[in-house]
């Protein structure tokens, strides 16, 4: 028998093969992340597997060139970085701690893997979380698929319906940031560092997922959190609908450099919204970590309907897909 | 304040926003899988919680159109079907069961995201396995990221690199009709139900993820298991070298309609390779399941380098991606 055909090709074509690739990477990893635990296995195998000992709150977060990620404007490592902080603000936003990342990536293959990498394990190391498996196809588009596993030791997830009428809503810093920082490097193309706009730019390029204000939003008694991927107007709509509660908000945060459509209808700022009945229990949690206090921004109403900023109506705008 | 404009808009526009989608999809995710167990959240929350009570074993696989699907010869229902399968086998492959997916959609505005879902489904359902979460976006081209979380219940997941000299070799069936199945949905379009190509066409369009399969081979004392994705050359040399032992094959189980060189090359398989030092012990526990006998292939061998079949070399030959 000669070497048989393979059955498809995908597009492009590199010199490495996938599995030369996916040494590659295993290799850098387990330099990064050190090896997996007794009874657990990371990259390598079919599948990855852990020993948790908690509930297991889990999400996956798509960025896609051109939709999530603008490579014009910023680079594959920055992409990498966004793709990893964007699904772990999800986790934070349930008030839990990462504990694993699985990346799935299709990559173009002129594009460098190990520069996306670089930026998804610069992300998923401040937070000491391994990356322990994913796969790997040559596409004519970049995508990249992070999901992350998490637990909430000692305490219970905090989801989006558990706000009550005559709770506080908070954010947990000024908004809009995100939004400037695309502006910002869609007018000025590159930014170099230290300048005026850099600080933006870097909102938007290398976000934050706010781990450890979601955990001290959890531990001081939260009874709604999420985080502000799309929009405070969209997402705090979203909460008071799962919560069956109305808003009406007194103050509106806004990013130094950013306007007030930005800080309300921007997307990409992954800020936390916390509902919390007690400021003063809330207020401590925080400032045990040494965080910077959450912004209170208004309160939950017993009126479902109602949406409001200053007495105005709460647009509840921002990033929607237009998907039939 | 007027609305503010959203800050990236995906390409196309469908009608309904991506709330919408998410909903209507979530109430068809409810209906069939029913709802959470207590302390669990699935659909609706930024990420889900599971309660689970073994260890994980997690495995993430993209299924892009024009790579791994298409879309001129499968329908999106076959589409998603494949992608929830092609994820499954890899757990399967560690014998375990899956508890939960994850699925995230990129997907044209002009596609049905219903359809799709449908296969998605159909698949998961099963194996009883519930979709609890995702992402969606609207994108220029398919994508679909499954995640599959599963357990061993009472026992622990199976590698690939357990293998050792002397062990028998074991496929669970012939092999070759993925890739035959694509030869023949190639060659003339879309296949009637009932013609002589339509098992092949099957074999392709929907593929069986083993589950049960996996599991007796776990139970039955499989020392090495994985599934063959790439093609029964390229898959066994990777077993092979993980475990680091040689591998002399004397036979090679040829699906029926297919040739040697797609049971020996081809992708899209998922039929399931296993190493066990007790052929009585592997068939007893399939037998107990009423599962067909696995088919006897050969032997680990205590050289390395050794990969034949009947004396000639085995090419190490399937579908790997061109990645640089």
């Amino acid at each position: 028998v000669g070497p048989p055909k393979p059955i498809l090709r995908p597009p492009g074509g590199g010199a490495a093969g996938e599995d030369a690739a996916v040494q590659r990477i295993g290799t850098r990893l387990a330099h990064v992340f050190g090896s997996a635990g007794p009874r657990e296995r990371w990259i390598g195998d079919d599948a990855a597997v852990l020993a948790l000992r908690d509930d297991l709150v889990v999400t996956v977060d798509s960025t896609v060139e051109g939709v999530h990620a603008d490579l014009g404007i910023i680079s594959l490592e920055d992409t990498g970085w966004r793709s990893m902080s964007r699904a772990m603000s999800d986790v934070a936003a349930m008030g839990a701690e990462p504990r694993f990342a699985l990346v799935g990536v299709c990559i173009p293959p002129e594009y460098s893997l190990d520069e996306l990498y670089e930026g998804l394990i610069e992300a998923a190391l401040r937070h000491n979380c391994p990356i322990v498996g994913g796969d790997l196809a040559a596409t004519p588009l970049l995508s990249v698929s992070v999901t992350i596993g998490a637990t909430t030791p000692g305490g219970s997830p905090v989801g989006r319906d558990g706000a009550r009428p005559g709770d506080e809503l908070f954010v947990t810093g000024p908004l809009g940031a995100g939004a400037a920082g695309l502006r910002v490097l869609r007018a000025a193309g590159k930014v170099e560092p230290g300048s005026d706009t850099r600080a933006l730019a870097d909102a938007y390029r290398r976000p934050r997922a706010l781990v450890a204000e979601g955990r001290a939003a959890r531990l001081g008694g939260a009874s709604a959190l999420m985080d502000v991927s799309d929009g405070l107007g969209i997402d705090l709509h979203r909460m008071a609908l799962a919560s069956g509660v109305g808003v009406a908000l007194d103050a509106l945060p806004v990013a130094a450099g950013a306007t007030r459509a930005e800080a309300l209808g921007g997307g990409d700022d992954y800020q936390l919204i916390i509902a919390a009945a007690s400021r003063t229990r809330l207020e401590e949690a925080f400032g045990r970590e040494g965080l910077a206090l959450p912004v209170p921004i208004g309160r939950c109403t017993d009126d479902p309907a109602q949406r409001e900023l200053d007495g105005e109506p709460l647009p509840a705008s921002g990033w929607e897909h237009s998907i039939g």
